[in-house]
């Protein structure tokens, strides 16, 4: 597995679209974003759900931590089932958000990835996107990292998504 | 567990939402669209992978075969792990579609769901779409059922979605 | 020209690609959907702008009137420079809203349709669609049509969009 | 009106929601992708319309220049009836490209922008938006810019879409 961790706008959807694309055999790409599409539209906006702030404040219930960590179960056994994964996420908790992916995989080998961008880069990109809360990107930038380790750390302020991806995958052939 | 067998256009997707609106608890909801968004996009269109023929024909190649299994085995692992799951797939092998489901989900509790259309309501509703190829509704309509049994069958040709998702509701609270 | 008015989730989107494909000449197709893409993003939720409110209801601000105007006008002019042209409009304003378009389309050949959908329908089909704030179909579903009179009415309630279709292009044909 | 010319994936639509961003005045955004929006979906394939090859060649034909050349001068009266508009294109046919529009606008003060991007980066791009066929960033690269003047080009191999618009920006206030 290939677990991706930055901030929103950091650039994570487009390196993980280069690694399908680089990396010879197929890996399956999974994210917060794609759970979010999961889970009722109801939770989106509810207290034990999801909560998006107009100030791009995010907030999480723990009805979406329960469905999340059965989520997160799952993800892992597909990878036990023999499929190659790349997780894109936003560690809103840092550390403890790395912990509850670290319980969930146990064993399996992955590559721990920090995607890196100034918030203000982070922040213009949100404005040229056009279809995400403004402040997001920038209360995100810097808090997703604390505190966490990783494998291997990319920054997309000044490279290019392909290359970011080229770095991953040099750690994974 | 869940799982919703119909074809293109048969009016599946909405179905799911009004599911997920009007059980009372959280359900995850993920499907076969969603299996082939998380593919590399280089595995739709290839031997290998799905392809989509310009007469609405679809083609699945080994390659996709083997992601796909390890995803059910994975989806079957979110529900052992507590979460509520609904799929929505479309059976193009018939019953050799349900019995990959079947060995994925085990021993866990299912609700077998057939969404039934007929064919030429099924492909006016393709062309209202307007996103997806045409054909593909009039030669799903019938060949995803053959040989399937069910523990409920909806028909959404006379029958909105919210009503048939409130029958199959009722089947599980 | 064809303009097209019904409440939110009454079908009229779906109606439009059916009447793209079953008139015999190219028609293209314009709405109030497409003309709020092309406004500011700040304009999505502002004072002088739209606003969609959380309970459904939509309100409009002169600037965002004032552009509407000048976008009236230069739809009025395609077709004016031959282009046919459908337009799908909800009209918030009633017989207002059908006279600001009356005004741009000055002695052009139009062809005024209602669709009409009743509002308990209506309001499953948001929940299904997912991607509206629910309750706009309900308060749009009579609102809209009060007053106004047209060439032609169709409903969607127990008619298929491509029907629909099939009745509208009777008229232009 | 301001009117951008680029090859796929050199950064137009973010630019232009940049562009929407900075200037204090409301600005209303239309482009090539708007209207093909707006044909009937079997102009999109067909000889007479538009073709996108597998190669990530476009190839137009007469059906689809006839409409254009309608909404071009629709486009042309929004402007004129006072509406400020922001215009992204690509000038397949270079020189003739821009004339198309030079003969809708008349007279209309146009802020005439082109926006490069080397052809390797905007091809890498393409693979990071992973919704366009691979190829096409390539080809388009230089042949839209061939023989067409500007008052004023940017250039995003190596700046932000925000700062690319803050400088088309400081021509227009």
């Amino acid at each position: 597995m290939i677990i991706l961790n930055g901030g929103s706008s950091s650039g994570k959807s487009g390196i993980v679209r280069c690694l399908q694309a680089v990396l010879p055999d197929p890996w399956l790409a999974f994210g917060c974003d794609s759970f979010v599409d999961a889970v009722p539209a109801r939770m989106r906006e509810s207290d034990g759900g999801i909560v998006f702030a107009a100030d791009g404040g995010v907030s999480v219930g723990a009805d979406f931590r329960a469905l999340e960590a059965a989520w997160m179960d799952g993800v892992a056994a597909m990878a036990r089932a023999g499929a190659r994964i790349i997780i894109d996420d936003v560690f809103l908790g840092g550390v403890a958000s790395r912990q509850r992916w670290q319980k969930a995989v146990g064993d399996l080998a992955v590559l721990w990835v920090g995607i890196r961008c100034e918030g203000a880069v982070a922040a213009g990109r949100e404005v040229a996107r056009g279809d995400r809360i403004q402040g997001m990107a920038a209360s995100q930038a810097e808090v997703v990292h604390e505190g966490v380790s990783y494998d291997l750390e990319v920054d997309t302020t000044h490279s290019e998504s392909l290359l970011c991806a080229q770095a991953i995958a040099a750690h994974v052939i």
